[in-house]
């Protein structure tokens, strides 16, 4: 079955560098910041609060590179780049939103946990 | 809404800190390796390839600290401990599966772009 043929839990594996990829707290922000469509680089910038230039250079290259973001250069003056999800890319945000969903749900428990543990 | 109550777009928010947690490799190795049940240090350790003791140690303390893992020591000798998902920790495993499938199914697509990429 095609499903077992990568192991993330082998260090060797493809996957387990994917796995780091798509955990990665830029990479998740960025591309659910891009669901509602093609973004320039500094409305991204803008709303991942914390992400400096150079890191958000960085993430849109691998995720360009990795084929889940597409970037297009308009020849206009001055230049616009916008990015957008491919269609694999796509695909990531329903996983990633189950992520994001489970934080918000489960933030109070956690908080919780972390108090009790800090007082231990 | 509770869903809105936290914005992981915003650095300052815990959920963001949530986020960089339950998105972080080892955690999601050491999840999904507690799955069957009860583990010893050993146990995890020899599964997770790559992961070194220290980092075993600080992934499961902060695991148990958010309350996602819980540590049993049994007065034994030798002394043994076993590490456990509380119920918050399971209900992180069906968005966990979620992101391990998806790197799985498209791990190939990925691989391609990637080749694409280098060439290019």
């Amino acid at each position: 079955m095609a499903l077992l043929e990568f192991d993330p839990y082998d260090r060797g594996c493809p996957s387990r560098q994917l796995l780091d990829r798509i955990g990665d707290r830029w990479t998740v922000l960025v591309i659910g910041m891009l669901e509602d469509g093609p973004q320039r680089f500094s409305q991204i910038s803008r709303r991942v609060d914390g992400i400096s230039q150079k890191m958000l250079t960085q993430t849109l290259r691998s995720l360009e590179a990795d084929g889940l973001v597409l970037r297009t250069a308009y020849p206009e003056i001055p230049p616009r780049v916008e990015y957008e999800l491919t269609p694999v890319g796509r695909s990531l945000l329903l996983p990633l939103h189950g992520l994001v969903e489970w934080a918000r749900e489960h933030m109070d428990e956690v908080q919780t946990a972390r108090a009790g543990a800090a007082r231990a």
